[in-house]
C-alpha cells in the first residue's frame, strides 16, 4: 500500500510541476526534461511514471479538471437545502473566474491546455470532458429556482446552463487579457444572472 | 511607390505564412526561420522586416485584428437604415463564430495568439486593441433596438454590448472543442439574443 501512495503522490507533483510551467509560460516549450528538472527529479524517473509527453499532459489535465470537479460538486452538494440557488449560482461562477492571483494562475494553465487541445484528439477529449457535469450541476440549480418562482416557467434549463458556462469563459478570458478587472468581470457576471433571474 | 506597394505586401505575405502555422501547430514552436521557410524566403529576407520573434508577432496580430475588425465595421455600416439591430447583431455574431472550415482556422490562429497574450504584455495590449471598437459598435446597435422599442429601455447598452462580446467567445472555444455543433453554437446565440430583446 505505502508503494502506491508514493506512486500518486510522485504522479501529482509531476502535474503541479507541469502546473507551473504552464502558468509562468505555456506548456507548448515544456519538454520531458524540463518538467522533470521543474519536480526536482532525473528525465529516467519522469520516464517510470509517464513514457510520453502526451501521457503527462492527459494525466495533469485529468488531474486539474479532477480537483476543479470535486470542489464545484462540493460546493453545490454543500448548499443542499441551504443558500437559494442564486446564490449557489454566483459562489460557483466567482470560483470559475480568475478574480485572484492564485485563481489567475489556474486559468493560465488551463489556457495553455486549451491551445494545445484544439491541435490534439486525445487532448481535446479530456479537455470537454468536465462540461456535461458542469451543465447539469448548474441545470440542476436553474430547474431548483424555476420550482422557486424566481425564473420564468418557459426558461429551457440546459440552454441556460449552457449559456452560463459560455459567458463565464469569455469573461474570463478577457479578465485574463486585462480587458476588465476582477470587479468589473463580476459586476458582468451578476448582470447576467439578473437577467437570468426574472421571474 | 512600387517600393512601398511591395514592402507592405511582404510583410502581409509574412502574416499570412504565420498564420498557416498558427492554424495547424500553434504559435510558441514557430520561430523566425520556420516562418521564414513557409513564406518561401530566407530568414535573412524576413529579418529585413521583422528584426526580432516579438515584431513579427506583434505585426501579425493588429493586422489579422485590422482585417476582422474591418470585416465587422462594414457589415455593421452596410445596414445603415437597412437590416433591423437584430438581423445585425445576429450576422455579425455568426461572422464571429467558428460555423465552418474557413472560421475556425482563423480561430485557431486567435487561441495560438491569446495564449502567448497571457504571458507577454506587448501582445496583451495588441490583442485586447479591437475590444473597445467591437463594444461601441453592439451597443449603438443595442441602442438602436432600444429606440425602436424591441429591448427594454432599462437594459444598458455597454454592459449587453459586452456580456454579448464575452458570450461569443466562450461559444467560439467551447465550438472548437467540439463541445457543441456549429448548428448548437448558433442556437445558444440566438436563445440569447431572444433574451435581449424583450421589450
Amino acid at each position: 500500500m505505502p508503494k502506491r501512495v508514493d506512486h500518486d503522490e510522485r504522479r501529482s507533483s509531476i502535474a503541479e510541476a507541469l502546473w507551473r510551467i504552464a502558468s509562468t509560460r505555456g506548456l507548448e516549450g515544456a519538454s520531458l526534461r524540463d518538467v522533470a528538472a521543474e519536480a526536482g527529479m532525473s528525465l529516467g524517473q519522469l520516464q517510470h511514471y509517464f513514457r510520453s509527453r502526451g501521457d503527462m499532459l492527459v494525466f495533469a489535465l485529468a488531474h486539474i479538471n479532477e480537483l476543479a470537479t470535486r470542489r464545484i460538486r462540493a460546493r453545490v452538494e454543500a448548499s443542499a437545502g441551504g443558500p437559494a440557488p442564486r446564490t449557489v449560482l454566483r459562489e460557483t461562477v466567482a470560483e470559475m473566474l480568475p478574480l485572484d492571483a492564485n485563481s489567475r494562475n489556474g486559468h493560465l494553465v488551463q489556457v495553455a491546455y486549451f491551445a494545445q487541445a484544439v491541435h490534439d484528439e486525445r487532448l481535446r477529449h479530456h479537455a470537454k470532458d468536465g462540461v456535461p457535469l458542469l451543465r447539469e450541476l448548474f441545470a440542476g440549480q436553474i430547474r431548483a429556482a424555476m420550482e422557486r418562482g424566481e425564473i420564468a416557467a418557459d426558461r429551457d434549463p440546459d440552454t441556460e446552463a449552457m449559456l452560463l458556462i459560455c459567458l463565464v469563459d469569455g469573461l474570463a478570458s478577457h479578465a485574463l487579457l486585462d480587458v476588465q478587472t476582477p470587479r468589473e468581470t463580476m459586476r458582468l457576471a451578476e448582470a447576467h444572472l439578473d437577467r437570468l433571474f426574472t421571474p
